[in-house]
């Protein structure tokens, strides 16, 4: 499981993320391309509002960190772009499920756009998986 | 050559990119800064179009591989900033034109501006070179 | 110390960042958390102007890179979010104080917005700390 670090000098995190997580020592990095709420024949997921393009986001994720032979506890950061930085609220929630005791460090901003304009979030993600 | 991975329950890359990619198990990581489509004496190139800014941003990204003794088929990890999401197509044409049978991962987004108004893109990368 | 690494073939760095930044052979890598210009309080710093937020944003980041046991040395790569890229001017005035002789790599653009709209500058890092 990857090792999160919350400093004391440090602003808490304000959400379920850690401020920082180290590479495991016998780890090897993967490195995971931003991934978006469709599906694997392109489809768009649920109703399509953000919780539900959250959590198909971290499905895929996790069908590539496990297809690697890692868990999604050997995440050790995140990027998540949202093109409304109201949808925070909901990432925020779906990640809080997602992830069990330890967070990943994780970046979160506001940004113009995605490959679709019916895209609400995508997420980018290093994992540090045991060789 | 960076080792890359396209797992099954996760969608297929919808362009010339991995869905992850590993760091080498006898590698080193090299942080590459934010390259855009300027030559080394900082004047824009060609007519400054984003198939010319594009093409100039990996000339720029392999003259620091190669520095560093690697070369692009060692390049782990893109993330592209486009301000005009349009720019996609052109991207990854030249994308796919630059790097051979092995793709890195990536992460392709729409911002808002970069340090001059005239750049259209810039492209971070992570290296794991042999070493 | 982290190695950086300036190619003769790439434009020479627009500020206080290196081209290319090396990950330590005997390092271990800290991905750290975007850090925004807050206290340990969650109190804005300062006039709350962008050098006063950006001060405080290396403070967070250093306090969680001393707490891993580590130096502002040790930093290999930086992104750079503003909300407004003419404040880019005070951020590498400030970058330019915070680091010593060797730069980190670094990636600096202009997105749509933060967690709270107060905030004009997020950094995210990645240490790689001796062992």
């Amino acid at each position: 499981m990857a090792e999160s670090l919350n400093a004391k000098g440090a602003p808490k995190p304000a959400g379920p993320y850690s401020n920082a997580t180290w590479e495991r020592p016998e780890g090897r990095l993967l490195f995971i391309a931003g991934q978006v709420g469709i599906t694997t024949d392109y489809k768009p997921v649920g109703d399509g509002g953000i919780e539900e393009q959250t959590k198909q986001t971290f499905r895929n994720i996790r069908a590539i960190v496990e297809d690697a032979g890692g868990t999604m506890a050997d995440i050790v950061s995140l990027v998540i772009y949202v093109t409304d930085i109201k949808d925070a609220v909901a990432v925020n929630k779906v990640r809080g499920e997602t992830f069990d005791s330890t967070y990943p460090s994780s970046t979160l901003l506001q940004v113009s756009a995605f490959m679709h304009p019916s895209l609400l979030v995508e997420i980018s993600a290093v994992a540090s998986i045991r060789v």
